[in-house]
């Protein structure tokens, strides 16, 4: 089987890793691997937390990956012979204030609520842990599930594979021969499909310093402002991650970085020495319910622009697929699936994904429960 | 005469320049030009503000050169053919809360005493004249008599005019064989002359919109936080700048950074809408009293290395310059002047620094009182 995939970020490169895996002959289209949404995530692996109260097909789709995680990085290391960076020592959950302190109670109920393991900690057992935190911080909780990796090691490592790569950008899903085209563009997925893909900001910031300020990760609420602190094994320390809905601009702002650097001062006071190595944007692919896009193309999206039809009179019209769809394109026998709309899950989602799109690409079913996730969901 | 300038920051280059057109042949020597402290200066020229209370030389000598910077502006735009972004506007103090109010306010006293024009605002009369400021500042005033230039184009236009520039680095100043050779390297004459110049390490920021949000100079004051914003034409907005005690480390923080973006989004909220285009760090001059270093090197310090003896058993021992000295090196009729320690002034006195550098190069005495600046006060 030859395949196409359009995207060579983390989502993008775990589907082609897996249909190599599987014997097919893989091309990955990407005129600028330097976007990669992936390069802007801080690679926190923790299903629980990041799913919004009620997303229940989500969080079960996250618990997947999650446990694919473990194997994934080792294969990975093991092809790839480079590490990345996958650690289990579990984060810490830490609030400066009573306000910010009843925020991260609540989560820690829904984690309990969701049988996930959380520890519940005064400010003094945190600063026992960490004694670099600040004598302000309330109180908090520790995660000992939550796990990381490091996604610009991912990055690397999925791309030192025997895959094909082509810097050309596919703008026409038609002119594609192979047998199955993946898109996992992110938030170009839009433009090439109409699919409903809306571009989420994300600012992070590198700092550096001699020593690591802090051991575990520190997912933090500081004056109702989120952050969340990741140290590296040399000295790094990632801070991230704002969330702004603007479009496609991928500009570094001053109340991006103010945005990061307040908080992170607020609860590891330390940060303000160490130095700004780097300022990154990138744009996380959303939809409508921040849910990912899986599976097959429906056929009115087949098109460069999506098919708007007025809805009713005086509705201003909506994008609609009005038949239903095949996943096969007219009987030429090529398959087009979908993945994208990882918003902020896509390191965590990608073992999970790359399965799925693996299982339809060969065999046109799965065994992992992706109805929640169709792309039909929104035509 | 020939003349080598060891430096080519604005004060060397303006030397240089000087020189040039007194007939001299000039070398200027800069291994690096790019770490010049006038790359990370605002270009401020309000002598009133910058001088501190009650050191009338400095306040005297600064008026002096600020007298001199319109024609020093001009002719420098006509030797080059270039702009250097010379403006007259005047800039406002702007104050957040009471206690930063309280502390402008004491700053329009000193300039009434000295007899600098100044007229206290209140916060609507600031927003009038700026629309954009926050509606929390609490007041300030303008100063009509503070004028800006903008040192990246001085330093341009310096740099393209007739002088022999060698990337050639001076680490003895025995070694020079022309007839004049000026220290002017910053922070780096501590080095080579034993002279007490510290550095004081200063970030700054520039930000970039697509309009400007302010027509004024800024001089702000949020929450004892001091911030400068300089709009340029262009859109682009420096703030600026820490002052900082630690050592020649030219790192940019995340502290600096910090304490950079929090006071001017406090007063100016738009600011977090900019996009952070630079960030960056370099090293001011400073002395022991944080007035310059103009006129003859004292003869002890005519040695790479200070001569240190100890002061009193059980004293650490001091730099010294136990005789008197003379201008020239042991009759071998070279002199040696120093322009250094201009701290967070160098922009602003380089006009009258060129000129008693130039004077005494070429005839051993200048009409400017440059008494309280000798070499020899820290001998």
């Amino acid at each position: 089987m030859r395949a196409t995939v359009v995207g060579g970020g983390v989502i993008g490169l775990a589907c082609a890793w897996e249909l190599l895996r599987r014997g097919a002959q893989v091309t990955v289209h990407d005129p600028d691997p330097g976007r990669s949404a992936g390069l802007v995530a801080a690679g926190m692996l923790a299903p629980t937390a990041e799913a919004n109260y009620g997303e229940e097909a989500l969080r079960a789709l996250m618990l997947e990956s999650m446990r694919r995680w473990p194997a994934f990085a080792a294969e990975l290391e093991a092809a790839s012979g480079m590490r990345v960076g996958y650690r289990t020592e579990g984060s810490l959950l830490v609030a400066l204030t009573d306000d910010d302190h009843a925020e991260v109670l609540r989560l820690v109920d829904y984690y309990r609520r969701a049988g996930t393991p959380i520890e519940p900690l005064t400010g003094r057992q945190l600063r026992e842990l960490e004694p670099m935190l600040s004598p302000r911080v309330r109180g908090g909780a520790f995660a000992p599930g939550d796990h990381q990796v490091d996604p610009r090691l991912v990055l690397r490592a999925l791309r030192s594979l025997p895959i094909r790569f082509e810097s050309t950008s596919i703008d026409d899903l038609s002119t594609v021969r192979d047998d199955v085209t993946i898109v996992a563009n992110g938030v170009g997925a839009a433009r090439l499909t109409g699919l409903p893909v809306r571009p989420v900001k994300g600012q992070l910031l590198r700092l550096r310093g001699a020593e690591p300020l802090v051991r575990h990760v520190i997912r933090g609420v500081a004056l109702g402002r989120h952050v969340y602190l990741v140290p590296r094994a040399d000295g790094e320390l990632v801070v991230g991650a704002t969330e702004e809905e603007r479009g496609a601009d991928t500009t570094v702002t001053a109340g991006g970085v103010l945005d990061l650097l307040r908080p992170a001062a607020d609860l590891l006071p330390g940060v303000v020495e160490l130095t700004l190595a780097e300022t990154l944007a990138g744009l996380r692919p959303g939809t409508p319910d921040n849910a990912p896009l899986l599976g097959p193309l429906p056929v009115p999206h087949r098109v460069d622009h999506a098919v708007v039809v007025p809805d009713k009179p005086g509705h201003s019209g909506s994008v609609v697929a009005p038949q239903p769809h095949d996943q096969r394109d007219g009987g030429r026998g090529r398959r087009v699936l979908v993945a994208t709309g990882h918003y902020r899950n896509g390191v965590l989602l990608a073992p999970v994904t790359a399965r799925v799109i693996a299982d339809l690409a060969t065999t046109g079913a799965t065994d992992v429960d992706v109805a929640a996730f169709a792309a039909t969901r929104f035509t």
